[in-house]
């Protein structure tokens, strides 16, 4: 098992990266704060997983919620089931929280701990890649919108985050590969050396070679929590872990969310950024097709969807939460394995640009 | 102008009392950080003082959402307005929320800006008695859940309060007693000599004499601040600002939100917490009359809802923030003037106590 620690003073939690984790009492158990737990998980998930889960905590006066799978239902109706059952059932101030599934129920989980009798403890078990590597570690929670992705939520940290990798084996191919976008995100943020040994490793990836997998997971794992640590409520280089987002969070919420995948949303966002990069002559051709050619290896989708024009996609960027005084900014690449947050793009630039993929 | 403080290190904040402050441009725009301002307020409230404070900040890009007015659109669905309106006038991260109205719309603008792209600015001007003493300051916000009141929410400090006494000139007299039941729960907590106070100069403030006003909106106010200061996010000595609340908050939901005004409930439930800490053998009667004659003094109700039975107040209890590993606290007093949150009775003799009041 490797530990990796979130350093955030008195909010700092453990990362627990292994195999056959969820068996594993004495790393769940000691992040709970009385006997009071409700468990968070969908109706994918709930029937691989739950009752492991339920076992190991057999001291505990457990509850459950299972909610529709899929980006569609984290919203605020949705969310309110949580607030139902920890009603119904007199939850106190003192309960824990547990999210078992991706990146959504993570999201929502932690949103309802935040808001809760304004805010009670979380834990975070996330079964799929992209939750793994990402959204499961930092303390970003929340809902969307109709009119924009993520929109509505809290910075409320985790109490731990348990990973057990062998949740994966009951992934399918199209989320494994959206959690790749995520991990290929890293080695393009900062980590030319990861990217290099993405490009090396990837079909043992692809084909779940579990050495391959947990260094992959730890080195994303590691990556963010130094993010994190740093700008934990993202007044600077935090947003860096937006890259290919500000392009695929207006892809998710144009096409209407669970059409894509969020991952898959990124993948797209990620070649956008390396093209405008490309455009604004910060990186050569050759560069853009190695980056590609890394997200097209992990199956990952790269061509814009048809129905979305430029000035669509331009209207859903204007309320990202990078924009300030009505400017865009956008997480863009000076060099492979170099990311940079910036205004300095001619706006009439980025129109034509979006344009070139139609109208 | 009277200028308190609420310190609470780099979420410090000053509170503003005064006649006619609504005008006064340097009070307000100050604290406001970009140029994007979206003002809440009701409908009973906006047609009074809207364009006051919108003439007063003439430099911004104001935009208004008007929310209907009652406890009993406290809920996330009303709450959705507000962010459906950020989210179409595209507003950033580094917009204010101005809450303009009661405790209803200060504990809803407040919560809104809590949740909106993870946090943004807000600034309280409270219109009503009960908002200016008690709910404005402190940063609880949140909405209502069917189930319980004040159940989802987060802790969220303004950048400042604005009290313009002026305002409640246009309130009725039943809101301005039930402002009053929390002016009267500072001197039950812990300020005897305000309590004495009240009851030589309760028809002063009956009669809004701006003088005693002002001293009873300062003096709560210090009052609160005082305790916010030493605990913020209610681990301790906070909870006594909910004397009378465990009770009243029960009221309010058993009676269906908007039956009683925030501060009618908070009344019934100072008369229920009195008479319970007398039946504890903590106060003699004598004491239970003289601030029950104080309550009624003030108009406020002190009889509880007929149709409500004390196993229905029990059930809705059972919710409150205060209840630990299923037990129930209740803030009770030890003498008049001064309260203590406790556990330290018998679950069996409250539950005889409500039943006292119909099955």
């Amino acid at each position: 098992m490797n530990t990796l620690q979130v350093d955030l003073g008195t909010r700092s939690y453990p990362i627990y990266i292994g195999q056959n984790l969820l068996r594993q009492t004495n790393l769940i158990a000691p992040h709970i704060q009385s006997k009071q737990v409700l468990i968070v998980s969908n109706e994918t998930v709930a029937p691989l997983y739950l009752n492991k889960v339920i076992n190991t905590l057999d001291d505990f006066d457990i509850k459950t919620v299972i909610l529709p799978d899929g980006e569609q239902y984290k919203n605020l109706i949705v969310l309110n089931q949580v607030f139902d059952t920890l009603l119904r059932q007199h939850f106190s101030r003192q309960t824990t929280l547990i999210a078992l599934g991706g990146g959504v129920i993570g999201d929502m989980t932690g949103f309802a701990a935040a808001c809760y009798q304004r805010g009670i403890n979380f834990i975070q078990i996330p079964t799929t890649l992209l939750a793994q590597v990402d959204s499961s570690v930092g303390g970003k929670t929340g809902v969307n919108h109709s009119l924009g992705k993520n929109m509505i939520g809290a910075f409320h940290q985790p109490k731990s985050v348990l990973i057990d990798t062998e949740t994966l084996k009951t992934l399918d191919n199209r989320q494994l590969s959206a959690g790749l976008a995520e991990v290929i995100k890293y080695g393009l943020i900062n980590d030319l050396e990861f990217f290099e040994w993405l490009e090396t490793n990837m079909s043992a990836l692809l084909k779940q070679d579990s050495q391959a997998l947990g260094f992959a997971i730890a080195r994303s794992c590691q990556n963010k929590a130094d993010i994190v640590a740093e700008d934990e409520k993202e007044s600077g280089k935090r947003a860096l872990l937006n890259l290919g987002h500000t392009f695929g969070h207006a892809i998710e919420t144009g096409a209407g969310y669970g059409e894509y995948l969020h991952g898959e949303a990124v993948a797209i966002g990620i070649k956008l950024a390396a093209q405008f990069s490309a455009r604004l002559g910060w990186l050569d051709d050759s560069t853009v097709s190695r980056i590609i050619a890394l997200l097209e290896q992990a199956n990952l989708p790269t061509a814009m969807p048809k129905e979305l024009t430029g000035s669509q996609m331009l209207e859903l960027m204007q309320v990202d939460k990078k924009v300030i005084d009505g400017k865009i900014r956008l997480v863009l690449m000076e060099a492979l394995g170099k990311s940079v947050v910036t205004d300095q793009f001619d706006i009439q630039d980025l129109t034509v640009f979006l344009q070139g993929f139609g109208e």
